[in-house]
């Protein structure tokens, strides 16, 4: 995935909107159309687009009479990342994956990769699986004011560095 | 700051561009011009539309002969995340912040807390700063990587919510 397309493709209201809904369910093209108020082959174009850059999928589902139907779906599990600071200017693409070191330094993901092994493994209830579901979800908000924590303190730093007197703001920061 | 403004500046490759100048080095129009091989019409359009949506600000200053010059630098410090899967589409914008309960849950952001703190408070050299500096961003890295573990641990279950069988992409990860 092109980290300059993503940027493109999520720059245009249209398409954004296409995703919205493509993620709440599948979708054929005149539902899109319909919905959007937009016309099948501004549609048309946009999903080009999308699974050209392998952000959407097509699949074909009977219908009782006539063709397959021809439905779209995202295909991509993806969280980008746009740091704008005053002295930094990145874009990153980040895909869920396990490094296991994890396991080691945080407890808690340790202790919910195990409750869902438990359950893939039979061991446990499925019904449980809303539950870790809740708990992962509660852990990656942790997870996202912990690295609002450490920019608050690289942005009281920034101002600092190299100067020989140290930067009001930091001075500032821990009064 | 507007969330669908934000998307829609970053879809604009030459926008991207002066952003990445401008938190290298303030730069004032003709500079940005003759870099990006770009009129200075469109440079200054880009300008103001980003200074509009509080993105950049102007600021200036006095050269030896002649007015004073007008350069421009970024005056936000966010983090945008777009979180793309399959059921989910949602785009969040934070910024840097510290939240009391983090320095308790997480110990090592605590101790790069008091370490900054000393310094600013003079108890400590200020040429410890780059080593915080860098200690912090390899904080940053390893919350990172925890995130997308826990989004790993999410995009393997959201298969299986509500089926009565668990999915077997959720069997095959925990093999």
């Amino acid at each position: 995935m092109d980290i300059e397309l993503l940027l493109d493709i999520l720059g245009n209201e249209t398409r954004r909107e296409i995703l919205q809904m493509l993620t709440e369910r599948r979708c054929y093209v005149s539902q899109l159309s319909e919905e959007l108020n937009i016309g099948q082959k501004a549609i048309i174009s946009h999903l080009e687009i999308m699974e050209k850059a392998g952000l959407l999928e097509p699949h074909f589902e009977k219908v009782e009479k006539g063709r397959p139907r021809k439905y779209f779906h995202v295909s991509q599990n993806l969280v980008m990342e746009v740091n704008l600071f005053s002295k930094l200017f990145d874009v990153k693409l980040h895909s869920p994956c396990m490094d296991e070191d994890v396991l080691e330094e945080f407890p808690r993901i340790k202790g919910l990769y195990r409750e869902l092994r438990s359950v893939a493994l039979g061991e446990r209830d499925i019904a449980e699986l809303e539950e870790i579901r809740e708990e992962l979800l509660r852990e990656r908000e942790r997870l996202t004011e912990a690295r609002k924590a450490v920019d608050f303190l690289l942005t009281q730093l920034s101002g600092s560095l190299g100067e020989e007197r140290i930067d009001q703001s930091l001075k500032k920061a821990f009064r």
